[in-house]
């Protein structure tokens, strides 16, 4: 069984969606932009400290689905299944319907 | 349909105004600084927290025109639109008649 | 008609000076040194917070004749008239008679 | 006999796992992402005094399975053993069952 | 006639004092350090905001002569005269008799 | 008679520990990781203020023996004896036995 | 005559001790680590403000015997004699007999 894994501080672990068609996401990336892409927040960490020592929450929450930025983040795999953990504040937006 | 995107922090989504002409939006952009342009705000980031942890507001709002720096920006499509994502901190000013 | 720009941060809207000559602007500016100019400030922005939160207004006013550093600003054009914007901080002094 | 080692600041002394098999561990990392681990925290340190002069202690402790980042990290031996040092912010988070 | 310049921030208004010779100005700057000379201060700035929002004070006043780092300082022509514009901090200390 | 070094802020003066066997000193560094070292605390300095202004002591004591980085530190030489400086943030950690 | 030297912020004026022989200053610098040296303090600077506004002395005074880093500092020239300006933080230590 795949192991599960708790980011620390503002990271966030995001399940990429595939490569979106027009009829089915809504979202149509061109091939010059192919690279960005949205993924489904599946997990994230504490937050951070900020300089008066306050616990800063990250921005945002397992199940959002959101707009990853063209590079950065971790590729990683647990169990079968790959994903990616981006920093909270590399983290786009988030799409809504 | 399109998502609708909701930036996070203080970036900022532009939809930018297409090459002016002196006599419908009155900015004439010469050859030599074609790539500075302007935009109109779509949606604004709730801010960021400052040192001492109060947010600190976008500094432009939906529907402001502003006035983009020649580079930087992300890139991105929403159905068939595209858009340009800006840090706050990075337009240049707001445009008024 | 031009749009009239408003500044974000502490931005500075500058006009530059036509080259001066000795006897009419007092300010000679020699070969080497010929890109350094002067302009009349046009616009200012709000300023920025600084780490207190309290907003720190912009060192020039409106109509100030100030002395630019050689390099550096975004040149933009509003309808017919070239401008520079300036970061606050850049601008190295007040120019007066 | 070899010594122990107590990390100073916010290091956290790492004994990495063996490049897991899917059965045994539940971790697959394929060949491209070959170079991302995980390990088994041995000793952590004190942790870092932030800016108002309070220790912050580490993110991790003794005993946690933690996913560690592609590069990284110093390799040293203590007796016969190899171990890892990584900055508590560097660990990418914990894992779990 | 030459117009006034008031620097902003922190920058000091320099006059540069011609080569010095043993006799008549007690500094000898052999080949080697040639570069390095001293000046009459001829205006100085309000100073900078610390972090607190206070005020600090340019460190040398009107009238010092100060020793100049070998590189560094913007060099400008108010007039006939030629002046350098150095930052409060980058002035190595105060030349006394 | 060879002077005594006091050094200043949170700097460390170390004696490396000769390169060390398995038997005597407990600690193997095979071939690849070789640079790696250990030294015994000799002096520290008095530490550094934190931006509340309060002294924030050394992490190491002298007598201490501590694991030191592949890289850094100052290579000095007082009487006939050789000895590194290293600031404290880079010393790697304590080895007890 | 020679003109004196204030040193402006954390800046000590230092004047170097001539390369040592063992017997007389009891610190043998071998060729490697030649350029190593120690120096007089000449004059101090009167601090630096820290991040509150309280000014932080500096950490050597008139008189004291330093070891000085390898590379850094500005040579300067006073009168006939040859000295060396250094950030208070990069002395190395102090000597003591």
């Amino acid at each position: 069984m795949a192991k599960r894994l708790i980011p620390l501080f503002n990271r966030v672990l995001i399940e990429k969606i595939a490569a979106p068609s027009k009829t089915t996401a809504g979202i149509l990336l061109p091939e010059k932009t192919a690279k960005l892409n949205s993924g489904k927040v599946v997990a994230v960490g504490p937050g951070c400290h900020d300089r008066e020592g306050k616990l800063v929450a990250v921005s945002v929450k397992e199940g959002d689905t959101v707009l990853l930025p063209e590079y950065g983040g971790t590729e990683i795999k647990l169990g079968e299944k790959e994903y990616h953990i981006f920093r909270d504040e590399d983290i786009l937006g988030t799409l809504h319907d």
